[in-house]
C-alpha cells in the first residue's frame, strides 16, 4: 500500500469516528482522558527506553544541545504529562454551549450551539509530550486527531501513541479518535494537508519551513502556531522602575518563548535614561543588545566599557528577527505614531506592549496595534493558554481568523444552528 | 507593469488603507455609505450603459438566458443596490464590542473585543450587484476589500467601481478601501490566492470551479460559499399537511437559491401517504422527481400516468446533485439513523431538515446532523442573513471554521485581546 492510500485509510477512519466522539458524554470523554493518564504512568519505562532510540539517533547526527533538550523525556515530564491529562479531565466540557439563541416574531427559535470541529490535523516538530497534550485536548473537545510528528521524536512518538490507543480501546472510544502518522516521509505532509474530504482543519506548530509548507498545499483552514516578534514600546513618560521589571521578565524569564521580547522601541525623550537604566539591567541579565545608530550613539561609555562583547550594531533585519536567545534589537523612535508604524511593518501580529504612564497614549496603541494580544504596562508572556485561565492550550494561534492568540479547549470547536419550528415558511 | 506587479501594488495599497479604515469612527463610515448610494443612483444611466455592453457580449456568446437574467442590471436594481447600502449604514457598527472580559486576582485586567479582518478578498461570478453589496458591508466592518468579479459582467462591474470610487474620495477615505482588479485574466485568481502578506481572508463566492481553484492555491484562510445540497427527512410520524406547506416552499419558492432542497429522505412507514398526497402536490407543482427504486414501486399509479415527464429513475449520483431547478431526489429510508448517516454522506453541510411530531426524534437530528443550519419543521430557505435577523449578509459561508452558514457584519471581523496592568510579571 503506498504513502497515499495508507494516509487516506487514516483519514477516512477518522471521518467515521468523528460523529462518534462528538456525541460522547462529559463523563464518558473524561473517563477516556483519565485511562490516559494512567497508562502513561505504567508506560513509563517503554517511554522512557524509546525516547532514549530518538536521543541517540539526535546525538549520532550531531543535532544541537537545545534542541535535544526538547525532545528528552524523563519520569518528571511523563508523570507532567499525565498531569495535563488529568487537568484536561477537570476542565469543563466546551462542547453543547449554547452561544446565543433567539426567536423570530413568527416563533421560529434560533439556537447557536458550540459543537466538534470534526477531524483536526496536527503537525509539529520537536517535543514528543505535544502528541499526548495536543490530542488530548482535542478529544476533549470531541474531535478526531491526526498526528504528524517530527522524525527526531519518532519513536517516543510512537510509544506515546500506543498508549492512547490502549486507554481508547479500554475505554470503549473508536481507536481513530487518536491516530499517528507512521512514517517520517515528508511527503505525508503534503499528502495531508491536499486530504480536505477529511480533514476539517490543519494545525501546524513548528518552524517557517512547516508553516510555510503546510499554507502553500492546505485545501483546508490552517491554524498556524509560528513565530512571535514581540516588541515593547518604552513610551516617553514611563515608569523606568516598572520598565526594567516587565522587561527583565519578558526578555529573561524564558528567551525561547513566542511571547518574549524580541525589539524595544524608545521615545527619544526616554531614551538616555532607559539605556543608562534599564539597558544596565538587561546587560547585566546577560542580554545582548543589537543597538541601532541613534542608541548606540545614547549608551553610556562605562556600558560599552563594561560590557563589549554583548553590544552589536543593529541592522535593519534585526528588527524582523526572533532570536529566542537572551538578545535584543533596540530602536529609537520619535512618537508612538512611529511606534505603531514600527510594529506594524516589523512584528508579528503575536503580542506587544506599551510602557506607559499616559493613559491617551495607552489607549491609542491599545487599539491601533493589530496584534492577538496587546498589553499596557504588563510582560508579555503573559500570552498562554494557562495565564489567560483557559485550564490548557494547544498553542498560541498567529492566525486572524477563528482563533486569535492563546488557543484552548473553546477555541477547538465550531458552532451550529438549531432552528426549531411549527411548520413556518419563508415568505 | 505585469498583471503581478499590479496585483502586488493592490494589495499594498490595501494593507495601507485598512489600518485608517479600522480606526474610522461609526459616523465617518456611514457617512461614506450614504455617499455610495447617492453615488449609484446618481450613475443609473452610465451604469446601465455598461451592463448593455456586458449584456450584448454575453447574447454574443451565446449565454444561457437565466445567466443572463442574473447579469441584467435595471433601474429597479440599480435602486436596490443603493437602499442595500443604506441599510448597511443603519446597522449597529461590529466593530469594538467587547466580547468578554476578565480580570485575574493579580489585578491583570483582560478585554476581548472584535475588530475589521484587515484586508479581504472577494471572488466572485455574474451578478454585478455583488461588487457593492459585498465591499459595502466589508466596508462597514472596516475593512479594505479587493474585488475579483467574473468577465461576464467586467464593464457593469467597472461602472459600479467607478461609483463607490468617488464616494470613497467625497467622503476623504482612502481610494485603496475598495479596488477593483481591472482584468479579466483568469490568471488574476492564482496570483491574489499566493499574496497572504497582503490579503488576510479570502472569500469566493460561485461556482465549483471557482471554489475548487481558490481552496487549492490559496495561502491565507478561505470562506467559501459554495454548494447547498439540502435534504429533508421525513419521520414516521411528520405531518404531512406540514410536510407539504414546508417542502413546497423549500423546493419550488426559488429553487436556484442554495437553501433549497434537493432530497427527500422519506421514512419507510410514510412513504406511500407521502407520494400519494406531497408527491403529487410537487408534482403539480411542476416538480421532477428523481426516484429510487423503492419510492418509484409505492408511487400511486394514477400519478405515474398523469406526470409521465416528471418522473425520473434516480441513479446514486443524484442524492450528490445540487438541481438548482425545479427537480428533487426522493429515497426511502428505513430509520432515522439511515437518513443521518445518508445526509453525512452525501450533503454539504449547509442546511437540513426533519419533519416529524416526535422531539426526540427532532432532537437526535438537530444535534447528529453537522450542517450549519439544522431544522425541525420549518423551511430551509430560512437560511439566510436577512431571515437569521442580521440585517444583512456577504453570503452564506459553507465553511466549518470562523464564519458559519449567513454571514452578516459580525462575521467579517475578528478580534484581538487588550491587556491592561500595573506592571504585573510573570512568575
Amino acid at each position: 500500500m503506498n504513502l497515499s492510500t495508507r494516509l487516506r485509510a487514516l483519514g477516512q477512519a477518522a471521518q467515521k469516528a468523528a460523529p462518534v466522539l462528538a456525541t460522547l458524554t462529559t463523563v464518558d470523554k473524561n473517563h477516556a482522558l483519565l485511562l490516559i493518564a494512567s497508562e502513561l504512568i505504567h508506560a513509563t519505562k517503554e517511554l522512557l527506553s524509546a525516547n532514549l532510540q530518538d536521543l541517540a539517533q539526535a546525538t549520532h547526527h550531531g543535532v544541537a544541545p537545545a534542541m535535544i533538550d526538547r525532545l528528552r523525556l524523563s519520569q518528571e515530564s511523563i508523570e507532567a504529562m499525565a498531569e495535563s491529562v488529568r487537568v484536561a479531565a477537570g476542565l469543563p466540557d466546551p462542547v453543547g454551549r449554547v452561544l446565543t439563541s433567539w426567536t423570530r416574531e413568527d416563533g421560529l427559535e434560533f439556537q447557536k450551539i458550540s459543537i466538534p470541529i470534526g477531524v483536526i490535523g496536527i503537525i509539529y516538530e520537536s517535543r514528543p509530550n505535544v502528541t499526548s497534550d495536543a490530542a488530548i485536548l482535542s478529544l476533549k473537545a470531541g474531535n478526531a486527531t491526526i498526528l504528524r510528528g517530527g522524525s527526531e521524536a519518532f519513536h517516543s512518538n510512537q510509544a506515546i501513541a500506543a498508549c492512547l490507543e490502549r486507554a481508547l480501546l479500554k475505554a470503549g472510544l473508536p481507536a481513530a479518535a487518536i491516530q499517528l502518522v507512521q512514517t517520517t516521509d515528508r511527503e505525508a505532509v503534503r499528502i495531508l494537508c491536499e486530504m480536505d474530504e477529511y480533514i476539517d482543519c490543519m494545525i501546524p506548530r513548528g518552524g517557517k519551513g512547516l508553516i510555510q509548507m503546510v499554507k502553500t498545499h492546505a485545501r483546508m483552514p490552517v491554524i498556524k502556531h509560528d513565530d512571535g516578534i514581540c516588541a515593547a514600546f518604552v513610551d516617553a513618560s514611563a515608569d523606568l522602575t516598572m520598565a526594567e521589571k516587565i522587561l527583565l521578565n519578558a526578555k529573561c524569564q524564558r528567551p525561547s518563548a513566542c511571547n518574549a521580547i524580541e525589539t524595544v522601541l524608545l521615545d527619544e525623550h526616554v531614551a538616555p535614561a532607559f539605556l543608562d537604566r534599564v539597558g544596565k539591567a538587561l546587560l547585566e541579565a546577560g542580554v545582548t543588545l543589537y543597538l541601532d545608530a541613534a542608541s548606540m550613539k545614547i549608551l553610556p561609555q562605562r556600558l560599552k566599557k563594561s560590557f563589549p562583547s554583548q553590544l552589536q550594531e543593529a541592522r535593519e533585519e534585526d528588527f524582523r528577527r526572533e532570536f529566542l536567545a537572551l538578545s535584543v534589537a533596540i530602536k529609537v523612535v520619535s512618537s508612538l505614531e512611529e511606534a505603531i508604524t514600527h510594529i506594524a511593518s516589523h512584528g508579528s501580529h503575536h503580542s506587544d506592549l506599551i510602557i506607559t504612564e499616559n493613559k491617551h497614549h495607552a489607549e491609542k496603541f491599545l487599539h491601533a496595534v493589530d496584534s492577538a494580544a496587546v498589553y499596557w504596562n504588563a510582560s508579555t508572556r503573559f500570552t498562554d493558554g494557562g495565564e489567560f485561565g483557559f485550564g490548557a492550550e494547544i498553542g498560541i494561534s498567529t492566525n486572524k481568523l477563528h482563533a486569535r492568540g492563546p488557543m484552548g479547549l473553546e477555541e477547538l470547536t465550531t458552532y451550529k444552528y438549531l432552528i426549531r419550528g411549527e411548520g413556518q415558511t419563508r415568505r
